[in-house]
């Protein structure tokens, strides 16, 4: 039995440690969509201000004691103290173990990382943007010795994104995945049927873009009152709790997917945030498991839905009422542009089958960059090779190559695993789906999605963090994590599509 | 000689407090303008949070021995340090006298006041406003009461705002004002000139109004580069330093004025701001002096500049070219129209001569709610008392009665008063460089107001807070603050306007 005020005390801790974290978002939300640009030195200093604060809060003596307390009193008795205990002492132990110092030059130096990565990529100059990311690379590699790892530097940094992942074990799944996928691609590059895909270029106004955007969310369940979409370089779900989410896009007047898909992604990534247990806001209850789960959710509307023939059955004639420039085109021939295989060197457009491949190349440059094989001045070189040995194709520039993300300028090394972790947890989730709503795709073709909504609430948003993301798939689906749910879908979808 | 590393450890010191404002000044704009509406309760914890971390850094005991270690050592050999240590000082003492709790409070109880105000404005339904300022007029009472006062306990209220001003004085000064502002209002009511309001009411697309704002705001020297213009309900400027200055506005499609000198008063705080020298940014010599000097620059922009013949003889001809409705009104008649003087419900569309009353109306009832006078419920029926007074009309609803102006529920009683004295101070300060510009006129009439910018901040922005309000006012004029020029001003303008 724990000591109800000793409970008290520290879950009105962590929340306010939890509300430092929500301001800390804010600054980097505002920084992404309206901050002028002369305050970029400011919110560097705002942001490192804030995170320290957080960091120091959360190594205080006070929280040590009491997690030391809660713990020697049995905390196990209720799964929402067991839970709230238990992941923050995960936090914790990772914090204490951090010098407030280095959490705020982190802080700093990759606000200011994201502002000159920004002009950089802008620029295609890799020269501007190196010294930042020599100086990041430098600082996560004190960051992973101070942590410690058993098996690479790099499993230290991954274990923040997705707790309880390592290196090894990744790139076992990730080998599994690429030996079902090369075969795939070979088999589509060379299939009978092609997609016209400038029908995808007619013109489509950007306003008329913002409004079916919003409808779509809208339909989905996102609740605006709860959350909003501005535009952004680099679109992203930003937000912590239920009551704030807030999505960006972009917009292409000559490329209305780039937007609409982008919003199912982010859109389902908010979902899974406003699906959170209001009740436990603030607390690890009460917050998404892992970066691999949160991506699960954002794929599953952008592809298992949104990129669905079942959806577009309902949605396309508002589609084509929207923008005239498709009423000529046939509902087959969009779903077939929509769902194109071809190597492309944008990993944020490609497509659902050779994502992955975008992902692994960085999964081994981060590895070489944190263990110190790979110098940053190498990257751009690398980069082009490996685009050549997946792809068959070598950027024109940096900013299509190794300059497109934003990710390394935040220096969230680790990080990208998670979004081939989130496609394959997103396949075998909606396996899942399907098996527990048997007229899902029924539901879904007449424009209902609000029941694959609710069973994805029940059955992953409320538990918050009550289960580790590997626990949590042989909760929800009945096996461990697996490729295979991927693959099948992947075959399922795209072998008949080319006719092979 | 002040010892240089415990000015260091100073300066540093009070860089990280303002470094929390700023982060709090962020937050009230993101609520004013893009926080989704059911956030409103994490966003008072998240401002209750920093505004609690900046009052405990600020009279934490380092900085309390530092400010006697500087003090000691003779800080007043160089303006610099003499201005940051007694205004720092000042704070100081002001802010150790609050407990940590009752300033967190304080915040949190404004958030929700804040925005419940909104609703009840909406909604012209006083009741529900009326708890929250019952509670925050006693919090504000209690801040009183710690902070000390030799005259009212309104006294230790207005101080935060315009420091060392005093209800009493004020009171003289506005007594003054009043007796000449009476029959000048009454002389305009029987004038035999009227103008013909009604072009105002002609149909000015918005997004026209937010271009020519726009590029009015810019042509005054504000730089978008540090700063931007977003919609309110309220029009604010918010911001902390010259790097990020936001301004917001309101637009109406039939009233194309609201916006246009909206703008053109927030742009004069937003000028104010941007011109603070940088190199003293996050201490009181990069700091405004007061609230009342903060003012004497938007009024200074937006009336003795924006509603001024010479400014129009410039800018008429774009204005019409915008918006083709404006086509067949003379200039004489539009001029007339932005100048009409006549009694009104709503402050912040008030003519300059009125303006002064309105003032007057909130600030005798903010005397009377502080000293616990005048009850709450009691409100509604004072306002409108005051209302026939003062304008011989009674609004026809709470909505354009006291429920319309946003700094009741943000518990700023004592800001009032500075609104008022900025109309003095600008028309004593717009005199002075009348006299050390002698071709301002011409200057500003061929559409060039750089030299009235230049002479502006070199008179008053880069001085920061070296010299108080009643100082600086002395410094920039050679005279006492009086309300002389601002009736000489008046009398000159409107007069003849008037044919009076």
């Amino acid at each position: 039995m724990v000591a109800q005020n000793a409970y008290e005390s520290f879950v009105g801790r962590i929340k306010d440690i939890d509300t430092a974290h929500q301001i800390e978002s804010l600054l980097g939300w505002d920084q992404e969509t309206y901050m002028p640009r002369r305050a970029a030195k400011d919110r560097a200093n705002q942001i490192a201000l804030i995170a320290g604060i957080a960091h120091e809060r959360l190594i205080s003596e006070e929280v040590g004691s009491l997690l030391e307390e809660l713990e020697r009193n049995g905390a196990d008795d209720d799964p929402v103290v067991a839970t709230n205990v238990r992941e923050t002492r995960w936090r914790y132990d990772r914090a204490v173990k951090l010098p407030t110092d280095l959490v705020k030059t982190i802080a700093r130096t990759s606000t200011l990382a994201k502002a000159t990565w920004a002009g950089a990529r802008k620029e295609s100059d890799f020269s501007r943007f190196a010294p930042h990311l020599v100086e990041l690379l430098d600082l996560k590699r004190q960051v992973a010795e101070h942590i410690g790892y058993d098996g690479e530097p790099y499993d230290a940094l991954m274990d923040e994104y997705e707790p309880g992942a390592q290196a090894a074990d990744v790139q076992v799944v990730f080998d599994r995945v690429k030996a079902e996928l090369v075969p795939l691609v070979a088999a589509i590059k060379d299939a009978p049927r092609r997609p016209d895909t400038t029908i995808l270029t007619r013109t489509c106004p950007v306003a008329g873009q913002a409004a079916f955007d919003r409808r779509v969310a809208e339909a989905l369940g996102f609740d605006f009152e709860a959350g909003r979409i501005d535009v952004s370089t680099h679109p992203f779900c930003s937000g912590r709790g239920p009551h704030d989410v807030r999505l960006t896009t972009r917009y292409d007047e000559h490329y209305m997917p780039m937007s609409l898909f982008g919003t199912m992604h982010e859109a389902g990534h908010g979902l899974y945030e406003q699906g959170l247990d209001p009740e436990h806001i603030g607390t690890p209850m009460g917050d998404a498991v892992s970066l691999g789960i949160h991506e699960s959710q954002s794929r599953l509307w952008e592809n298992q839905v949104g990129r669905g023939r079942m959806f577009w059955n309902h949605y396309y004639p508002a589609l084509q009422a929207e923008f005239p420039s498709l009423a000529d085109v046939p509902l087959d021939d969009f779903y077939f542009a929509i769902n194109t295989v071809r190597p492309s060197f944008i990993r944020v457009e490609a497509d659902e089958v050779t994502y992955g491949l975008h992902i692994m190349l960085r999964f081994d440059l981060e590895r070489r960059m944190i263990s110190g094989t790979l110098a940053v001045n190498d990257i751009p070189e690398a980069w082009n090779t490996g685009m050549q040995e997946l792809f068959g194709i070598t950027p024109p520039d940096d900013a299509r190559g190794c300059l497109q993300d934003i990710h390394w300028s935040m220096g969230t090394f680790g990080y990208f695993p998670t979004y081939a972790l989130g496609n394959l947890y997103a396949a075998q989730f909606f396996a899942a789906a399907r098996r527990a709503l048997p007229d899902l795709d029924q539901q879904i073709a007449a424009g209902r999605t609000a029941p694959l909504l609710q069973w994805l609430r029940e059955n992953i948003h409320r538990h918050g963090q009550r289960y580790r993301a590997h626990e949590l798939v042989k909760v929800v689906t009945g096996a461990e994590l697996s490729h295979e749910p991927f693959i099948a879908y992947l075959n399922a979808k795209f072998r008949p599509l080319y006719g092979i």
